[in-house]
């Protein structure tokens, strides 16, 4: 039994210490804290959690925690993943790793100079069915190298204090991964486009935006992002490799004819589209780690997502592209 | 310039005098009658066309006219018909052929005493393209031989004075020519089902109902048949081989997605979803007329869909197959 | 915790085993027991199971247990439930849940007898989640009453000694459960028709074979079984409604464009294609029986299955509709 | 009826005169010229057209003509379009309207010296009925106003000779039209974007390219550009509006199940995908003509479509965008 500790018990916290204590075999949630101790305490007592940490810091360090899931606020998560590589735990911590390109980079080096890796993106995505059996079919060359990569991320709605930048840094970040794991490439030249604004969404951010990304290899990308006000949560992605294209499902929904019409619905809650995904996620996390291996998005791409989204926030306004500049990749991430 | 007589001058005669006119390749309307001689002189007068007569004798009759299209009321199909074949006169008539298999079996005789292939009947979705290729994959082979058609045909309205019985003879008509032609069969055995009905549809007629066939080669056919208060006009036909299946398509339509559904726009009017089927007909039965073939559905095949739905209205009731007893079929027509 | 013990270790059983152990919460697999008592060690020792027993009499009476999931061969389903009913243990016994609609009749007796709903039937088809957004569009009442269930069920491979009754038994049995269901009714008439064979599949049974069900309410149902052979693991299903369809969707698959056509994979496995339903069943159950309730397809739906099943292979040969004779409803599934 | 006079007999022109003599109404071809007097001669006597010309300028001056068709190759369109002008006759030239966007404007400043508008451009996708769905639509404002348009443009093979700059001016020049009139609206920035190349198409030009495009109220539109080696000849469009996004259909064709997929065919001919447009087209320039109207695309659409295609040749290596300069805006356009 993997004995996990989980800091933050906020909306999504309290999902992922369901899932683990629930659904994923070999997890075992030991630890939990929260800035407002009563919501920690409230998790533990539903679970049957014995250790309650009033930091992150004390639950991080207690000998009774193997591994450590990180669901606090964004600001938190590069220092917590910090003392994670410091205490030598493997960690999952939730997009983003951080709020700068800079910071990353120093857990990228941290992560480095530990000689081991043990950071975990929060990137889950990837564990879709719909985007693995892509990348599979990408991978076996069947259809021949990836050119292009056509996607859009459409949203119904976004909170109060919303900013343009946002559509980057909490909205396209998931293109941002997904694309480069995909086409297996970096990025080296990246802009966002402002739109003709939708009279729906006068909120005083950009909506919607167009990010254009190139990778190394000459591949082209292009996300339309609706950040709010869209019909649905709506998500695609069109692959054009040499021989054909590849995209990804819509999910499954009831197809109905009625009043002169064909119909299937689309989801307006971004939290049902990637459910299973986030559980395949955790299970796949606790497997590698039980095995001492690292699997899944590693700090490098959380480092990478964050420098092109830095990139795209300086480019705005100016219909420029501008390089996407990254240190050089340490040999423990290829 | 295969010059033709059309008999006729209501909405479908209309339509064809127009195609004719406008549309078909080597064709030209010289001569028009109906029932009402003032509708004849109107559309003579408004395409240009020379002879108006009283009745449709006298246009099979005259010499001017090379050939015959019936677009008149139904129970004049027979007579008009047999009168084409009396003067050697290749006619093309709506559907029905008669309007009764007696009256077809006569026709079929009659034609084959004259010798000559001399009638087509107005199947015109065997003109379709969705059609035409399901037949093409189904000889080509590719998928083995048909085994079962699943069919659907939904209306949205009818007019007063329907009854179950033009369920079959009026609607279900279609699918017994298409169905026959599809699989290159004839039908063996034949009953029509009762169905719990819509409360939409409580006019004193059976709605829905569903058709069941089974041919020589003991192929199973089911038609579901939404005679009104459907959905839309929606036409759906499967047909079941021992590799695979094809499937007519719906037709050409935007799709549209807002208010969290994607839309796809089903026809609610008849007359729009084959019509580009009748131009096809048209010119076939010209071109096949002026190089002196006969390539279309034939007398053969009226008389064949008339033996089906009789079979199909002496079934209704009992829940039991009822044979289709055909006569035996003329070398000419094999 | 539900502690449950799993009758039979077969391919079906060590999945359940895995499923309660490592995916459902609230639930314990405390005793395994299995025909060959090897089979029952190895998943014990596997998943540290400390009760093996012998036989599935020991394993119900056991003072350890308190639910049982029955995963035995076919034969033994109905003495297993009995001897589960007379302990006063709730179970889930995969389908079916006798091999006789007398064996099922006598069940339901005993069940009423002992007062208590303790028997959950394994169709787990009810917890897929398309077939469950096609019950409540149905229940919601917004595309009025239903009136017609075209269905299909098509196999790519049948183990040896296949035989036409178990196209009924084993294949068909699925609908027969979730057609009742959905339309919340009971069969009145069966038959089953013989088709035109495939060739590709001469071996001794029928193949394909067609399904017709008349129920109470006069609604009609058609079920296309291809047994084996087909060109793909799959399952249509459409409700047909007063005002509209509702289409049971394709899984989730991504759709490729090469090669002048656009491909969507067909499953060829049935073992993937509700493999999430079989989740969600179980920790329903889990749930269920751990708050004392019983929620799931009942005896008396194992009992109607059966019976519909059983006039279907009496009907077998016939051209004609066989009654579905069925005991009086007791209270208790009302 | 109107006497027409086609310049160019080649396989476009023959096309042509098949659809003004067979299909269009109110149409007679009364003259035909080519560059090789043979090929006219061909035509002339297979239609039974009573005068073929040696030059285009005769046709265009013969007062037998009262409007021109011109069909001749490329580098003759402006000319014979500006002797139409001095004519005085209709005339409907097929894309482009000219070779460079100064001969375009040459053209536009003509027609508006005549007073009248006479030339109309053959882009015939505005008479595809799935285009002029998307039009009605937008128009209708239902969804909103349009924000973005994603479009692709793939084709299967080009003839020798072909050029980077071809794959602008001979194939995204109907997207560069389409999208202007589906938005009613001018470009104002562009740029083609070089896209990592495919390995099937080495063959001296860019393959695949991307065109952006922004128009004057701030749309976004981007064009994906394959101009041989695809996977068939694939058309797609997209319009985002404020409240959801249209769709250009897939062309109506048989789907297939067989071997665990489902299959769509796609056309690898681009002369199938909107040939019925074709006939559209020309029966509506017919109408117009002869009602003394000008309704199709004008002068002024050719001149736009041609300085965007010259503006983005300019910008190809830069990555930037470049400004599309146009000439004031003839109030006989508006």
């Amino acid at each position: 039994m993997l004995r996990i500790g989980v800091i933050g018990c906020g909306a999504i916290g309290r999902e992922h210490v369901r899932r683990l204590v629930d659904l994923v075999p070999g997890a075992e949630v030991v630890a939990v804290s929260d800035y407002f101790r009563e919501s920690a305490e409230k998790v533990a007592e539903k679970h049957g959690i014995k250790n309650v940490f009033s930091t992150g810091e004390e639950l991080i360090a207690s000998s009774d925690v193997d591994a450590v899931l990180i669901a606090s606020s964004d600001s938190t998560h590069a220092g917590y993943v910090m003392e994670c590589i410091k205490n030598g735990k493997p960690v999952l911590c939730e997009k983003p790793l951080a709020e700068s390109a800079k910071e990353c980079e120093e857990i990228v080096k941290a992560e480095v100079a530990a000689g081991k890796r043990l950071v975990q993106v929060g990137f889950m995505r990837r564990y879709d069915t719909g985007y693995a059996e892509m990348k599979r079919i990408i991978d076996s060359g069947e259809l021949g190298a990836p050119l292009m990569i056509h996607a859009c991320h459409r949203n119904v709605h976004q909170g109060d204090g919303f900013t343009s930048d946002m559509g980057i840094t909490n909205v396209a970040i998931h293109e941002l991964d997904i694309c480069r794991w995909l086409l297996d490439d970096e990025y080296k030249n990246a802009q966002v486009l402002k739109v003709k604004q939708s009279v729906l969404s006068n909120r005083g951010y950009d909506n919607p935006q167009i990010v254009l990304l190139e990778t190394d290899n000459g591949c082209r990308i292009d996300v339309e992002v609706q950040v709010s006000e869209g019909y649905g949560y709506d998500i695609q992605c069109q692959v054009v490799c040499e021989k054909g294209t590849i995209n990804l499902p819509d999910p499954y929904a009831v197809v109905t004819r009625s009043n002169a019409s064909c119909h299937v619905p689309i989801l307006t809650d971004w939290s049902q589209r990637f459910i299973a995904a986030y559980d395949v996620e955790l299970t796949a996390w606790v497997e590698a780690v039980s095995a001492g291996n690292a699997t899944g998005p590693s700090a490098w791409d959380g480092y990478a997502a964050c420098v092109a989204a830095d990139t795209l926030m300086r480019s705005r306004g100016t219909n420029n592209f501008f390089e996407v500049k990254m240190m050089e990749k340490p040999e423990m991430y290829k």
